[in-house]
C-alpha cells in the first residue's frame, strides 16, 4: 500500500483538527436552500459559493445561462507544467415534500448518532465542502495544490440539467482538460469506497396508438380494431420472452467488458443475495453465479416497459374494446451505444414491422459514458481512496444508472470519474432525512486531499 | 304476407282506440321508481306489478328469494290443449345518474316529439306493459289468450340477475313450458322489427402478477423481472397477430353457422359503413364483404384485451420496473362454448406455457345461448312481426352481446327469443334521457296481440 507523503499527512492533521469548522461550514450552505424544482433561493446559494470559492482564493465567477439559474466557475491555478482537473458539482437540492416525514428541519441541519441531516447535506453541498475543505486543509498546512483545477457548480442538476448540454457546447475551451472529477463518491454496502467510470445511457419513450373517439362495447370484440393488442404484438416484436432484443442493429455498438474490467467485476463486493434483499424482491433474472448477473446487470441494454395503460383498470369487470392505449418504455443503453441511433432505429422498426399507426414519443434522451479503467484520473482516483482507507476500493467500470456524463466524456473528451466523496446507500438523498456519516464526510476530506496533492 | 284473423283484427282497434290509457298505465309504472343497484322501490314496484297481472286475471303473486327482491310470478290458462308460452321480464331500472343531463325527471314521464322519456319506459317497463296491455286487448275485444302463460319478472336483472340461476334450478317444473318470450324486442337502424334468437356466452377474466414489494429503480431493468413484460409474453400464447386464438381446444366447440342461419345473415340489413359511422372508429377488421364481416361479428369467439394496467401510467417520464401489472380479458363465447370449459381450459393454457406465477381471476361467467331458427317460438314470432309490419323482420340468429338467456335455453330447455317489442336503437336504455318512440310502442302491443292470440 502505497502511504502518504509528509504534505498529505501534515493537511490531514489540520482536516482532523479543524472537523468542527469543516461541519459548521456544511451546515452553513445546507441552511441556504436552494430548491430548483421550486426555484427557492438559488440566487442566494450561487452567490454564497461564488464567496467561498473566492476565500479559497480561485477566480470565482457567477455565469448567467439563459433560462436557468446561474452557474459558479472557478479557476485555480497550480504548479507550473501541472495537469488540469475539472471538477463538477451542483449547487441546487431535490425539493423537501413530505415535509411531515422529516425528524428535523431539512434546512436547519442537525447532528444525530454521528450523522448530520438535512437536504442537500449529502447531494450535492456536502460534496461540495468537502471538497472546499480539502484544497483549504492543503493550503492551510503548507502544501500546494498540484494541478490548475476548474471547478463548474451548476444550479439545475435537480431538474435534469436541461442547459447544460447548450453551455458545454459554448464553453469548450474554457473547459478543457485532463480529467474531470464528477460531483459525487460512493461507498458500497459495507462501506469500502467505490469509484465509479462510467453510466448507461437512456432513450426514454411512449408508443401510443389511438383507433376511435370512444371505447366500444366489447360485444363489438370479433371485428373492432384493439390498441391494447396491437402494442401488445408490437412488443413482441422489440423483445422475445429470452429477453434478447429483436429490433434490427440494437446491439451493434455494445461493447463487452474488457479483460481489466472483468477483474474488477470479480474483484468488486457484489451479492445477488443481498440484493434482492434490498430490492425486496423475490427473484431477480440470475445468471450462473454472481459475477455473471452482475456483468449482465452492468452491460446489458434494456428495454423495459415502465409503464402500460389501456382501457378499465378499475375494480370488477367493464366489457369494452379500449379506444387508446400507450406503452412507456425505457431503454437502457451501455457504452458505445447512442440513444439519437436507438431512437432512429425504432422508428425503422414500426416502419419494418407495418406499425406507421402507433405514434412513437421520445421524451428523453441521454447519451451512456465510460472513462477507460487505466485513464489518469481513474488511476489517480483508486491510489487516493486506497492511501485513505488502507483497502483497495470497490471499481466500477459503469454503474447501472444514467446521469449527463456524456456530455463531460464525448462533447470535451475528459476523462470523468466518480469517487472521493461523502455519499453511502442509505443516506436517502432526494427522500425525507437525507443525511451523511460524519466519519465519512472526513475520510472524504482526506481522500480528497490527496486527489489535490497528487494529480 | 299472411293476413291477421278476425280476432286480431278487433284487438288491433281495441288497442288503437286505447292508446292514451295504455300510456298512462305505462307512466304509471314507470313513476314508482325500482332501481336494484341502490335498492330504491323496489317492494312497492314488485307489488305494483303484481297488482297489475291480478287485475288481467292472472294467478299473480310474490315470489321471495332470499338475498334478493321478490320476483313477480303470474300464470294464465289458455285454451285447451294449448302450448305453454314462458315470458321473462324485470321490473327493475338502472340508476338514473348522472340526473343533470336529464331534460326531464326519469321518474316523472313525459311527452315530447312523439316520445316517451322516462327511467325504465323501454327498459323495461315498456316492453311488460306492452304486454299486459296486448292481453287486455284480446281479453276486452272478443278474443281469447291461446297459450297457457307463466310469466316471471325478476327485480335484479340489471345487476346482473346475481340469483336468477339459483331461483331456475330449484323451479324447473314450474317454469316448464314450449317456448320463452325474452323480455325486449328491438328494431334496426332503419327501424325494421328484428328477431334475436342467441345470444353470445362471456367468460370475464382478470390476470395479475406481483413480483416485489415495490417499483425498482429501472436501472435494474437488465436483472429485475418486469411483470407488464411477463403479461405481454403470456398475452402472444394467447392470440396471435393474425386474431387467432391459441388456447388448446378453444374453438372445440364452436359452432358454424347453419345455412338456414347464413341465409338470414345475408338476407338482414347490414353495413359495414353504417356500423363504423356509428361506432365513430376509423376502421374495423373487415372480411371480403358485409356478410362475411358480419359472420366473423357474430360467430367468432374473442380474446378482447379490456384493460392493461402496470407501471407509470402519467405524463412524461418515471423510470421504473413495476412491481405488478393486470390484464382484463373478456372472451366472448359462441355456440356451443362453455364458459366453465373455457375458464379450465385458461388455467390449463398457464400450467402448460409455465405461467404459474400469474393469478387468473375469474370475474364473470356466462354461457352463450342459440334457439334454432325452426323452433315454433321463433317462427311464431316472425310470424307475428311480419303480420303487423307487412314486411319480413331482421332475424338474428344470435346477437354479439350477452345476456343470462342460456339458463332458460340450458336448464329449462326452453327455446327462447327476442322480439315483438318497443326498443330501437336509440333509446338511450341505461343512459340519461332513456325514452320510447310511441308508434313502436303501439306496434309492439299489435305484434304481441298476435303472439297471445297465435302461440
Amino acid at each position: 500500500m502505497e502511504q502518504p507523503s509528509e504534505e498529505i499527512k501534515s493537511a490531514w492533521s489540520y482536516a482532523e483538527g479543524h472537523r468542527s469548522n469543516f461541519l459548521e461550514e456544511l451546515k452553513e450552505l445546507v441552511s441556504q436552500p436552494s430548491v430548483s424544482a421550486q426555484n427557492i433561493g438559488l440566487k442566494e446559494c450561487a452567490e454564497l459559493v461564488r464567496t467561498k470559492m473566492a476565500e479559497l482564493g480561485l477566480d470565482a465567477k457567477l455565469l448567467p445561462i439563459e433560462g436557468a439559474p446561474d452557474a459558479v466557475y472557478g479557476e485555480l491555478k497550480g504548479s507550473s507544467g501541472a495537469k488540469t482537473l475539472v471538477v463538477y458539482n451542483h449547487y441546487d437540492v431535490q425539493p423537501v415534500e413530505p415535509l411531515e416525514e422529516w425528524k428535523s428541519d431539512p434546512f436547519t441541519p442537525t447532528e444525530r448518532d454521528g450523522r448530520l441531516y438535512g437536504r442537500g447535506v449529502g447531494d450535492d453541498k456536502g460534496e461540495l465542502v468537502a471538497r472546499f475543505n480539502a484544497i483549504k486543509s492543503l493550503m492551510n498546512s503548507g502544501g500546494s495544490i498540484k494541478p490548475n483545477v476548474k471547478w463548474l457548480v451548476e444550479g439545475e442538476e435537480e431538474v435534469g440539467s436541461p442547459h447544460l448540454h447548450g453551455f458545454i457546447s459554448k464553453n469548450r475551451s474554457m473547459l478543457k482538460g485532463d480529467g474531470c472529477l464528477w460531483e459525487a463518491g460512493d461507498r458500497s454496502p459495507a462501506g469500502r469506497s467505490e469509484i465509479h467510470l462510467g453510466v448507461k445511457g437512456l432513450l426514454y419513450v411512449e408508443f401510443r396508438l389511438k383507433v376511435g373517439e370512444k371505447d366500444q362495447h366489447s360485444s363489438y370484440g370479433a371485428i373492432a380494431p384493439n390498441p391494447a393488442w396491437r402494442l401488445v404484438n408490437l412488443l413482441k416484436t422489440i423483445k422475445d420472452e429470452k429477453e434478447k432484443i429483436l429490433v434490427e442493429g440494437f446491439y451493434g455498438d455494445a461493447v463487452k467488458p474488457t479483460p481489466q474490467e472483468r477483474k474488477f467485476l470479480k474483484e468488486n463486493e457484489f451479492s445477488v443475495k443481498e440484493l434482492r434483499k434490498d430490492l425486496q424482491i423475490k427473484y431477480l433474472l440470475e445468471e450462473k453465479d454472481d459475477v455473471a448477473t452482475l456483468t449482465k446487470h452492468l452491460y446489458s441494454p434494456t428495454a423495459n416497459i415502465a409503464g402500460f395503460a389501456s382501457g378499465y383498470m378499475g375494480k370488477g369487470a367493464k366489457t369494452i374494446v379500449p379506444k387508446e392505449a400507450f406503452v412507456k418504455m425505457d431503454f437502457r443503453l451501455v457504452a458505445n451505444m447512442r440513444a439519437a441511433d436507438i431512437e432512429r432505429k425504432l422508428k425503422q422498426h414500426l416502419r419494418k414491422w407495418g406499425f406507421t399507426d402507433v405514434e412513437l414519443q421520445t421524451i428523453s434522451k441521454e447519451d451512456p459514458a465510460k472513462t477507460p479503467v487505466e485513464s489518469y484520473i481513474a488511476q489517480t482516483l483508486m491510489r487516493c481512496a486506497e492511501m485513505v482507507e488502507q483497502e483497495k476500493p470497490n471499481v466500477w467500470p459503469t454503474i447501472a444508472g444514467t446521469g449527463p456524463m456524456s456530455l463531460f466524456t464525448r462533447e470535451l473528451k475528459l476523462p470523468t470519474a466518480m469517487g472521493l466523496g461523502v455519499n453511502y446507500p442509505g443516506a436517502s438523498f432526494h427522500a425525507p432525512n437525507e443525511h451523511i456519516i460524519l466519519d465519512y464526510y472526513m475520510k472524504g476530506i482526506k481522500q480528497l486531499i490527496c486527489l489535490f496533492a497528487l494529480f
